[in-house]
């Protein structure tokens, strides 16, 4: 009974949980508002209603669902379950996440075509479509390489500090850009009263876009705490002889994912054992970033 | 020779090292390029050049200066000089950057305050500010517990890792708002023609925000490299024993910090030092976030 297997542990895990889980929530219900109560509501028009499908999508999609997604296997009654099972979770809801960024892009696009507004020309746009061009990029190199049985252990040993990095950035590109996107609205939208006389609206949506910081910091607080990781699969271990490269390693193989059961942590009892231990370097294994 | 003697990782980290300073330093000419170029310059005279010190101090200080100080421990010639020592320059650095950081917004306040533009009404504002705050707090903090030497080893091992995991949250923070204030700055600057048309001040001023993108990126993948990490000093390791909390630990005190001489790294070659190390949860005194 260690770190994450700890009473004290798992009751500020699930805090923590609850919280992200409250904050991405409001989020969702916050845009909501934000469209219905003081915009044009949603549909598919072309007009100001389709444009809203915009941070509601973004927010639900891109914000919360991929926040999730992140922190999937770090949910302690997810640790019975295979390995390969989380693998589609993480992908699938990353997947969803990515669809429902596209379909907001594309409402964007067919607002201003309608309206005539020039596309692409903001900060916003840019690093918005980099966002999704990456995160596209990440998901397919995800699949074919820690999905997909084919990639050799060594190759996912390499790559996986760099998808946990390159996860996490996007992420957090992602609020950034959220919040880039709120600014934009909020003082093209606000007239009479303007963003700076502060009506209801411009608090309402500055509130959302805290709340969006709030869900980012503790997602990323959850995915970065090595002892919350899933414990590692025994028998797909790898041994490494000591002084190798310290990166992170993701050596378990989706092929031999049959077993699952035994999850005992890797951290050993027996002086046996700990000698054995010595030719791993978990630092590097257990190191999210 | 392991991790970051090796000299292929060593040529690796000069080279992000220096597309890091490249686009932290680019960075802040194209400020400048965009505050004289484009802009009324710099002055201190209640107008829009006072104003423009904003966009120069943040990103000189509160973006470049702070991501230095970030990686500072991470340079590798660094290693010789004491602990407490590089202590300092963490500090005086991030003293630097809050210094400007506030001259930055004292700017935009007497601007806001000189023209009767209402102040803190958008969400770069609140964001912005709470990023000051918690800036000023996470220094205040750090300078009690890790420089002062009254602070027990205990309660350095458990702020450590909060230290890290806010300091870079901090920083993302930070470049997140500067996004904000860069697209709120097109907005209500560009008129005639409109940030929509893309003149060529919008264009430059995008690359700039692009541009700090990239060098938090760099900054944040330095940071979180484990094998990058200074090597610990052997004499004040703690010894911990296994299955306690595996949190990242801060075990070196400044009180103990006189010699210097044996910075080899932990990771060892004879039989009984392996099982010494035993005693260390490294995974934990190592890991970065």
């Amino acid at each position: 009974a260690q770190g994450p297997r700890n009473m004290v542990d798992y009751g500020r895990f699930l805090a923590l949980l609850a919280s992200a889980l409250l904050a991405g929530f409001v989020s969702v219900i916050l845009s909501l508002v934000w469209v219905f109560h003081y915009r044009e509501g949603l549909s598919w028009d072309g007009g100001p209603a389709e444009f809203n499908w915009h941070p509601v999508l973004v927010i639900t999609g891109f914000v919360f669902i991929q926040g999730i997604a992140i922190i999937v296997y770090r949910l302690p009654w997810t640790w019975k379950c295979s390995k390969l099972l989380m693998k589609f979770i993480h992908a699938g809801l990353n997947t969803i996440a990515m669809i429902l960024a596209i379909v907001s892009m594309v409402a964007v696009f067919e607002y201003h075509n309608a309206k005539n507004i020039p596309n692409m020309y903001s900060l916003h746009s840019w690093i918005g479509l980099a966002a999704v061009i990456f995160y596209s990029l990440q998901l397919f190199l995800g699949f074919a390489v820690f999905l997909l049985p084919f990639a050799p252990v060594y190759l996912r040993a390499v790559l996986m500090p760099i998808h946990v990095y390159s996860g996490l950035t996007i992420f957090a590109t992602v609020i950034a850009t959220a919040l880039m996107g709120i600014t934009e609205k909020l003082i093209f939208s606000l007239r009479n009263p303007a963003y700076s006389a502060s009506p209801p609206e411009a608090t309402l949506v500055n509130c959302l876009g805290l709340l969006l910081v709030v869900f980012g910091s503790l997602i990323l607080w959850m995915a970065s705490r090595p002892h919350w990781k899933r414990p590692l699969e025994e028998h797909t271990k790898v041994l490494r002889p000591i002084g190798e490269t310290h990166e992170g390693t993701e050596v378990e193989s989706t092929m031999t994912n049959s077993s699952n059961a035994d999850k005992s942590d890797l951290r050993i009892n027996t002086e046996a054992a700990r000698k054995q231990n010595l030719k791993f370097d978990e630092a590097g294994q257990r190191s999210t970033m």
